[in-house]
C-alpha cells in the first residue's frame, strides 16, 4: 500500500492568495479521497477560512509572503519563512510529496533550486505544460524560466519532456520535436541546430524540427524549446485565444438577430470553450529537481487551481523526479559511450 | 504630377506560381487605374494566361525560377535570370517603384540585400507585418530573417517599424514596445535589455518591455523582437486559430440543432472570420534596403495577394525607403551626440 499522499499548498501566493486556495483545496479533496493537503501560511489569516475540521486539510504556518514583484534574490535571503519557501521545505523534509504555488515564477524556481537542489547531470530546471491542440494536447517546454538556451540545455529539455509524457500520460515514447521557424535545415541559430544534432543521435522518439503552428495541430507530444521563445509563444497564444473571444462577442451582441443566432449556438460554444479551457490546463510543473514542484498561474481561479493540485497528485503517482532522474542518466551515459 | 507607379511580380514564385498571380494583377488592376504591374517571369508559360492586352499589365521574361527549398546562396549564385532577381532588378534600376514575391523568403531576403544593398546605417533588413489585434491592428518585426540579434538590430528595428507605421498608417507616433517575457526588468536576455535601453533612450514614443499578448490586445503600433521570436510567435497564432475553427467547425456540424445554430450564427462568424482574415493582412516589407521588396505568403490565393500588391503601392505613395534612412540617421545622429 501506498504511504499517504500530501501535498503542500502556498496558500498566500499568486493574485488572489487564500482566496483561491483555500475552496480551492476544500472542493479538491471532496472529489478526491486519496490526498492530504497542507495549506502553509499565516496561521491568522487562513485559519478563519477554514472550514471547521477536516482530516485531510491542515494549516502549517508561515509568517512571510513572497510579493509577485519580489526579486528571487531577495525571496531567497530575506524570506526564509515564507508560505513558498516552508511549503517547499517541506517536500525537502518528504512532509509532503510535491508542493503548488501561484507565486512569482523567478522566486519559485530560484527557491525550488535552492532548496531541493537539481537532479544529477540536469542544469536548470524546465517548466512544462500540455496545451491543447486539434489532436488532444501538446506538451511544451521551456516556457519562461530559461533564456539563452545551450544545446545541451535543450537536449535535457528534450528528455526531460520526454519522459514526463511518458510517465503521467502513458505515453511509451512520446514524439519530441524542436521549435524552430522551418523545416530547412538552413534555418534557426547555432544552439537550435546542435541541440538538434543531439536530438537526433539519441534513442529518444525525435521527430524533428517542428514550427509554432504544430503545437496546436498535434502530430508531436513535445514541444522543446528556449524559455523566453516558450514564453512568447504561449501569450501570444493567449492573445489571440482572447482577440477572438472578444470579436465573438462583439459580433453576436450586434443585434436582436445575432443575439438569437448566439443564444442557439451557445452550447456548441460553450462545449468548444470547455475544451481550450487555459484553466483545464493550469499547473506547469518544474522538472529537473529532486522534488515536485507544481507552478499554478498567478490569476488561476479554483478550478484552476483544482487542476494543478490535481497535476501534482498525478506526478507524486508517477514517480517523476526518479523517472527523470534515470532517463537523464542513461541519456548522458549513452552519450558519452557514442 | 506622379510618375507612373509601376509594380513588378514574381510571378513565379510562391506555392501556386502564375496560377495565382496572374488572376490576382488582372483583378488588381481593375480595382486600381494608378498602378502598372509587371509579371516577371517565363513568357512561354504566361503569354498563354494573359487575357488579351491591357495596356497596364505586361509580361517581362525572365528564364529561371528560384525553387522554395533552393537555399539563398544558390538562388544567387546560379539563378541570376530568375523571375526573383529580375522583378528586383527591375527595382534596382528604376522600371519599378517596388516588387512583390511569394517566393521562398531567404533567397528573395539575400537577393534582394544583394541587388538593392542596404540602407547607410542598417544591418540586416527585417520582415514586418501588421497582425489584427482588438484595437485594429499591430505591426510586428522582424518576422524570420534574422536570428541571433543583438541591440543594435533590435533598436534599428525599432526605428524602422516606427517609421514605417508612421508613413504608411499616418499615426505621427507610434507607440514602440519591446518583445520580453515580462514587464519586471529582472526577465529577459542581455540583448533585450540593452535594447531596452537604447529605445528608452531614443526620441521614439517607446511605451517598454510588451508581452506576446499584447500583439492581438493592441495597446501598442510597433513590436520589436528577433526573427525566430517573431516567427515563432506568427506562427503559433495561427496554429492556434486554425484550431479554434477547427473546433467550432466541429462543434456545429454535431447534430441538427447545432447545424441551425451554426447557419444562423453564420453571419457573425463570417464577419469575425473577415476582421482577422490572414488574406487581408498578406504581405510583409522587407524594411533597411534601398527599395521597396514585398513578401507575399507562398501559399497565398487571389485576394490575399492582390493585398500584397496594395501594400506596395502605399509603400511606394509614401516613399517608405526614403523615410526610413532619413529616420535611421536621425537617430544614429542622437545617439552618437547623446
Amino acid at each position: 500500500m501506498r504511504d499517504k499522499t500530501v501535498i503542500a499548498l502556498d496558500a498566500m501566493g499568486g493574485d488572489h492568495g487564500p482566496a483561491v486556495v483555500v475552496p480551492a483545496a476544500v472542493e479538491y479533496l471532496r472529489d478526491d479521497p486519496d490526498v492530504e493537503l497542507v495549506l502553509v501560511g499565516r496561521e491568522e489569516v487562513l485559519g478563519p477560512l477554514l472550514p471547521t475540521s477536516s482530516g485531510r486539510l491542515r494549516i502549517h504556518h508561515a509568517s512571510q509572503e513572497v510579493e509577485m514583484d519580489d526579486l528571487p534574490s531577495k525571496a531567497l535571503r530575506s524570506k526564509k519563512d515564507s508560505s513558498m519557501r516552508v511549503a517547499i521545505n517541506m517536500v525537502k523534509a518528504g512532509e509532503a510529496q510535491a508542493c503548488v504555488s501561484a507565486g512569482n515564477t523567478g522566486a519559485l524556481m530560484a527557491t525550488a533550486r535552492f532548496v531541493l537542489k537539481m537532479l544529477p547531470n540536469v542544469n536548470r530546471p524546465a517548466l512544462i505544460t500540455a496545451l491543447p491542440s486539434i489532436e488532444g494536447h501538446t506538451y511544451m517546454l521551456d516556457l519562461g524560466s530559461n533564456v539563452d538556451c545551450s544545446a545541451d540545455h535543450l537536449f535535457q529539455f528534450g528528455v526531460m519532456g520526454s519522459e514526463l509524457v511518458s510517465a503521467v500520460d502513458g505515453n511509451a515514447s512520446p514524439r519530441v520535436g524542436l521549435l524552430n521557424i522551418g523545416q530547412e535545415e538552413i534555418k534557426g541559430n547555432e544552439q537550435v541546430k546542435q541541440a538538434h544534432e543531439l536530438l537526433a543521435a539519441s534513442s529518444l522518439n525525435y521527430i524533428g524540427y517542428v514550427e509554432g503552428d504544430d503545437v496546436y495541430r498535434g502530430g508531436v507530444d513535445v514541444v522543446v524549446c528556449d524559455g523566453f521563445v516558450g514564453n512568447v509563444a504561449l501569450k501570444s497564444t493567449e492573445g489571440v485565444a482572447k482577440m477572438i473571444s472578444h470579436f465573438l462577442k462583439q459580433g453576436f451582441r450586434r443585434n436582436w438577430l445575432t443575439r438569437l443566432a448566439g443564444l442557439m449556438a451557445m452550447p456548441v460554444i460553450n462545449d468548444f470553450k470547455r475544451t481550450i479551457d487555459p484553466r483545464r490546463y493550469n499547473g506547469a510543473s518544474l522538472l529537473g529537481l529532486r522534488g515536485i514542484v507544481i507552478k499554478s498561474h498567478g490569476g488561476a481561479d479554483v478550478l484552476a487551481y483544482k487542476n494543478a493540485i490535481g497535476i501534482a497528485k498525478k506526478e507524486i503517482y508517477s514517480d517523476v523526479p526518479n523517472r527523470i532522474a534515470r532517463e537523464v542518466e542513461t541519456h548522458l551515459e549513452k552519450r558519452v559511450h557514442a
